[in-house]
């Protein structure tokens, strides 16, 4: 794993507390300037991103730059002893500049540029883009190059979206040629002879779209492919640029989660650290414990991207304002959401947002300063007391990190080929869901888990999982193979290794890149269950139903562990195991619930060696525990997502929405 | 209040009985129009509105002018003794006049020009439309001057919709120029530093709409009253010409009740009296109660838009045709309906339509001669009889009028900045079904109700509710403190008081505007509700449950009511009551239910001196009771809109659907 | 009825199986082709469809023709004993084409021209696409016109949808022309007068649709007409172009069951014969039996188009892979499916595919060889088994044909216009479910059903039956008077006969096209019913819900025999029976369930001496009994589409999904 001293940002390594700050908003309010500061000091905050959407008060108009006042802010701020994570203002564009030359602005899948609005929405591939971009990020960069305040650089913001513009179908059409040579190979590729859909040459390729072409797979994919490459393209240029001139300031870019516009493996490389903005859905009626698996499953998978620590970008101090029902944080879920976030490999608590604007589209979303400009309310007090808390952790957490046995392979890419694609089930599939329900045993248990695409090495793990990987690419059948060969414990699920890196399906001729000799089984039919139905299965003498998909297989040399209850296929194997070289391959033809994945995994974890942080305490529902570890010693974050009270064992008793942290020393 | 005669008809000052009647359709079977004046005679039919979709009859090509054909009409009708409500065509324009000019036809909010097709969606700016409206608008006023028939003009016909073509564009950006005078001021105003979107020059103001601006929120309102100023200033124009030539035949225009596209309250001001269209969703299965409190609502909201009576100008004889179900009109329903709506105001009863159409899309809707041609069907017999009926009460009520002390702030601006706001609640907030909630107590009581907006005054009342005023604007806080002050009764609510006119949020350095001193309390929180959550609060004794909102609020000089029952705002403040001058500022921290507004009203009506038209009599549930009143006589009208025969206090037995009218007395 | 041998292809007078086959996907893959033959040679393939989409194989430049890959495969069929239904290429387009003259490509109602993609998207009325395809077809048909492989053409695939470009508005306005004459006609007929809309020249007709003109329900209806009119001339182009070079090869395309886009009984005259693509939803939980039963009740409909066998074109072997959830066929339903279809008339069971694609979107549809390329398969197995019953079956059926006494009227031309009417209820109206309600009788108890449009004879049927037959055109009202009146048992039901022609509603002066003496009762109104309402009728003794519309009529002659049980139409009449010269005609004002179907029926079937091909045998429910005959010989199918076992009379015993086979020989 991973063990030298990891330090994100140099010039004051320590647990971040702060958030984005928008004082462009008030600078013709300078008393509320000096209550921020005042108020900021009192809650511990130590470092704010700022000038995210300041580029209109940075260059009101074209080459007229005006950064006296961000200065003068950054000073003061460092004075108070707050630093700066300072941002590019690629994110939003001022109104001249689309005037100007409005090809910064998107072209949607029908052709149709967009007017000025938003932000989020510029053309990946503009010159002209480009160009302004690069002058205001070097005058920026220029400027605060060696001002102490400034640790780190905020690449834009939350990079998305794709455009149609011939600039962008141009870049395109070079990204395939460079990639296939020969429109024969294209052609090939994406089996473009369906319905005579053949290409004779590649300038005659177009984004796939609404009032276009849809119905090549292999097109929709490699255009997703192409959107993430143009954006990791700008986003680099950007880093270029503020490096060119402070070549000593890490640079990274707040991502959005499991989002599935970006491939963020792809686009990470560059970057110095990751960083990523949380927003669960606290609260919803039932829904505590999945918001917090699905948030840490997210952590996991941030982490992953660059196997180091993270920064946790933006969050909430209470509600969001974008919600069909905006529910308030309810007290304790702030520090709990907080803590399991650093438990998960961050090395922050920042949120959008420090103060409440007074007008525009967030204007309702929670803020360490609400409109009430006051220290009295219960969100500053409890943002207070957390800020103070990470003061005392910081030390202790810094250079502490999470190591991990067990790897869930969740591949974007393949959940892209699995989107487009038509059959076996268009409604209701729900890959994330899928994914995380093999997280919860883990997540639970106390048992870290990496949450790593197809690109990423597979040694070290005792125990790879791969949900519903539809597609295998990246040499990932190679990998797998040596992975079980070598020892490992290997699980896989109904409807994964189906096709190939262009969404051609694996045909007899291809048998072995089925890893049918690994898996021991081969896959005959695949049938899809309404919600309202269910199959079953009983294991060790205990039945367990089964939804979504039902695979129809038949065995080579795998071990049938048990069969399926009913319908035709009544009898037919539902999960398996083979042995393949000195290690082994489950299958899981369906998909269970809870009690069948606990079953499972009790049995491999016990036979592959994995065993959870707190050893064999018996762990309720609903609570998640994570570690972080530095030499000998483990930290572990013990979470209560639920709204009951628990206790491990009588031991340690958790109140609702508490955080407990225990310190364990290894010999 | 309002004391002297109000004739809105000097020609025929009478209860109207009547509705569309559309010859033009018909010229060519002139059997079928001496069917009509026949069967309009014998069901009391005294007025008719002639020539709202005949445009194409009356001009059908440029300048080619034929009148004749509905002066015979005119003259046909008075002869048989009915009265004419002259309508100018600019509802729907004949094909040649778009050919001629498409800058008639509207664009929408992506740029994109309609076709010809449809009704009430020309472009309000176009100076060719404008032009051809007085042209045809002159010939009719000239020609009907002095027709003894014709005793109002209908101005066009439910006018709605916007336009975002290059002439709307540029007007609105006049509109804005003498609003704000400066850029810097709208920009302030707008708080558009949020995500860079300063403007520099008005010159760069595009409409909000899709793929252009929609995170400007103080834009989308100014866009939606302009579009109000820009249909005031067609329908006026209307309104001169036709004054200029015939200035003695008053105007009116067709209202939609509680639409939300249009501000009334801006458009009325020159027409001479509202009247509006009127079509419940009767018998859906459990919805006839609810149906029937929104109608009077509305016919209140109406009513006070003028303080005048009101001319009830469409509903149905029977069923309409556009519901996803369409159900006939139970027999009692018509009769109960219209009934209904003069004891709220109403100086007649009128439907759509006469007869029905052969073809086209309302061919399915119900008419007093249907398809049939018959005066032995089930609804001309209806219609038959109440015309008999409205025969014998023209004298008695013709001059009578509502008056009422409790006033409902029902805001159409504050319910546009709500809207178009992003939190705390986006999904599932009905602020006409909040408003009709406050409405109920009332309306079942016996006490009328005065349904007003934000424009109006407050003086007079003895009570003032606020439902959920989201904006205050039109110097709202300094009416509402004078009125508390000088001894009214105030009921605000949750989210009331939020924003300013521009819906930029109140901060802490305008807390007077807030009426925190006349409320007593500070609202630091507010949380959202899930339907499927409920809060609840015990007062005196008795638990109600609450939904949709809670805020979180800390009292200054209230007194606190009754508490919140759980979560963790348990013990928080629901309701509170604040002596503020001589009178009273209660507030609603949540949303309750009838039984919790029962309650609260029954003790704010004991105390402010405030009593229903039947005094202490127990009024069933499913009743309402509306009451006019002229010198020392009072008219009740008493309606049982359940499906269960009711009797209030034995004295009054009423079936399902049955009106009954009593007349008091009073020294 | 119908008598003299029926060959359909005369060159293999067989049933035929088989399927679409696709060898141009795979002409780099010769093993891959070699392993088709024999795998289809195994499963008793004697016919498939070549070359539906191969356009750009035939054609991969303007004018380079490369036929010879195809002679060879035709070639190497003809050896293996497989038939060739040879397709026109034209419903998918090479890019090149596109490319050349975008006019090929369709535009949308709001006059977007579509980009390449897709399929079945293309101009019928462009003259350069019409020109390009003259020229394949032509080059085809030479080539293959004496091949004695080649048994029939399947011009283009799947004809549908609309384009609205000039080219084609052009063509529109001609057919308007043609039709009314005068513009004078046309007003009249559409009822334009309605809100001015008239027209003063057959130029200005646009077609209906999105930002254009909606709300002439005529106009709705004649760009129907013309959209089938104008694809019929296209596909009768390209039988005249293969009917020039290859006169004796009949012709046939695949129609697609109760599509709403085209209405076959207008299309098909030129067809030798019909032929369809049927994919029921088997195998949603609860839907089997309806899925049976629509199938048939489409088999019906389809072998009524022309009055003769039909082939049953494309099928699954298994699953689809485009619906929400694709579920399996279970073992036996496929054998079942396939001589349902048979029973009801099918001459083949063919296949949508003989091979699953590698890629596109079709790649997970089932197929007689699945990508495992195995005779091993359950599927494949299925497939064998059905093969070599068909070639058993050959003989014994190819000459018997379906007969049948009792007729339901399904009119597509009747429903187009009451999908664009407004009332009298807009959600819910589910027309082809109402018709197979009525159907279900029939299907169960034996009685072959000739499912027909209103161009269609009723001469020889004793009892026909017009559900929810809004539109009466076709010289209908004659024709079923005359039928009546001969002696014939008549069903109507509620909303039948409103409108005539062109949507316009038939009034009091127009009484006798209402078959108000046929019927002897008069509709005075009609109530719709929303889904949680429910009307009742007690008839005989038992008590049977109503639901969805209920007419309100008064009875001219009618003899009631069943009165309504509440609401305020409580004892007025639902179901009445008229003596009309020697016949009966009765009428349903309302809409009942199986069990009122079932009495009523009974009643009927007896008096008008109709029986079932089992006779007196009670059938339980959920068994579809169908029959041909041939001379003497009746063949009975006799099908169990539950998941029960059944039994009729404990003669004949059927699994879930079996289908049995009884010859019947009557002297």
């Amino acid at each position: 794993m991973r063990s030298e001293r990891e330090i994100l940002t140099p010039k004051y390594p320590h647990l971040l507390h702060g958030g984005d700050y928008n004082p462009e908003q008030w600078l013709d309010r300078p008393e509320i300037l000096e209550c921020d500061l005042r108020l900021m000091k009192q809650a511990g905050i130590n470092c704010v991103s700022l000038g995210i959407f300041a580029w209109s008060k940075l260059e009101p108009a074209k080459d007229d730059f005006r950064l006296d006042w961000l200065a003068t802010i950054v000073d003061k701020l460092y004075e108070a002893g707050i630093y700066v994570d300072l941002a590019t203002p690629s994110g939003a564009r001022p109104r001249w500049l689309a005037e100007e030359n409005p090809e910064v602005l998107r072209v949607d899948e029908r052709g149709k540029r967009a007017r000025f609005g938003g932000r989020h929405n510029h053309c990946m591939t503009s010159p002209f883009y480009r160009e302004r971009v690069a002058k205001i990020d070097a005058r920026l960069a220029k400027r605060f190059a060696d001002h102490p305040a400034v640790i780190m650089w905020h690449i834009s913001n939350e990079f998305e979206g794709e455009c149609h513009c011939e600039l962008c179908q141009k870049a395109f059409r070079r990204f395939l040629k460079e990639k296939y040579q020969t429109i024969e190979n294209l052609n090939k590729a994406w089996w473009t002879a369906f319905w005579s859909h053949d290409y004779s040459d590649f300038e005659q390729i177009e984004p796939p779209g609404a009032s276009g072409e849809q119905s090549i797979n292999g097109l929709t994919l490699d255009w997703k492919r192409f959107v993430t490459a143009q954006t990791t393209d700008f986003m680099n240029q950007e880093i270029r640029t503020v490096k060119t001139y402070a070549p000593k300031i890490p640079v990274t870019t707040n991502l959005m989660g499991l989002s599935d516009v970006l491939c963020y493996p792809s686009l990470v490389k560059e970057l110095d650290f990751v960083s990523w903005d949380s927003y669960p859905n606290w609260h919803e009626p039932g829904q505590n414990v999945y918001e917090g698996m699905l948030d840490s499953f997210t952590h996991d998978y941030m982490r992953c991207l660059k196997n180091r620590p993270f920064i946790l970008m933006e969050s909430t101090t209470s509600t969001v304002n974008w919600r069909p029902v905006c529910k308030l944080k309810k007290p304790g879920m702030h520090r709990l959401s907080m803590l399991n976030a650093i438990g998960h490999g961050a090395q922050s608590a920042m949120y959008f947002q420090i103060r409440q604007s007074a007008g525009g589209p967030e204007k309702f979303h929670s803020a360490v300063i609400s409109h009430l400009n006051s220290e009295k309310t219960r969100v500053f007090r409890e943002v207070e007391a957390l800020g103070a808390e990470l003061g005392q952790l910081s030390d202790l957490l810094y250079d502490s990190y999470v190591e991990a046995e067990v790897a869930i392979l969740y591949d974007k890419e393949s959940k892209w080929a699995l989107t487009a694609s038509c059959g076996p089930r268009n409604a209701g599939l729900d890959y994330d869901r899928i994914c995380v329900s093999f997280y919860e045993y883990f997540w639970n248990a106390g048992i870290n888990v990496d949450v790593i695409d197809s690109s990423a090495s597979l040694e070290g793990y005792k125990l790879v999982i791969t949900p519903m990987l539809y597609m295998y690419h990246n040499d990932l059948q190679s990998k797998v193979r040596a992975f079980v060969k070598n020892g490992g414990y290997l699980l896989s699920t109904a409807l994964s290794g189906y096709v190939g890196s262009t969404d051609l399906c694996f045909t007899a001729a291809e048998e072995k890149e089925k890893l049918e000799d690994v898996l021991g089984i081969c896959v005959e039919e695949i049938d899809a269950l309404y919600d309202t139905e269910a199959n079953a299965t009983t294991w060790e003498g205990i039945r367990y139903p089964l939804h979504t998909l039902c695979e129809l297989v038949t065995c080579g040399g795998a071990e049938i562990l048990s069969v399926y209850e009913k319908d035709f296929y009544k009898g037919k194997p539902v999960l398996t195991v083979n042995a393949f070289g000195s290690g082994k391959a489950y299958h899981l033809a369906s998909y269970g619930n809870k009690a069948l994945y606990k079953a499972l995994f009790d049995r491999i974890c016990r036979k592959a060696g994995i065993e959870g942080v707190l050893g064999k305490a018996q762990i309720p529902d609903g609570i998640g525990v994570a570690s972080r570890r530095n030499g000998n010693k483990t930290f572990v974050f013990i979470g209560n997502f639920s709204e009951e009270e628990k206790s491990i064992e009588d031991r340690i008793k958790l109140k609702p929405f508490e955080m407990q942290m225990v310190v364990l020393e290894c010999p």
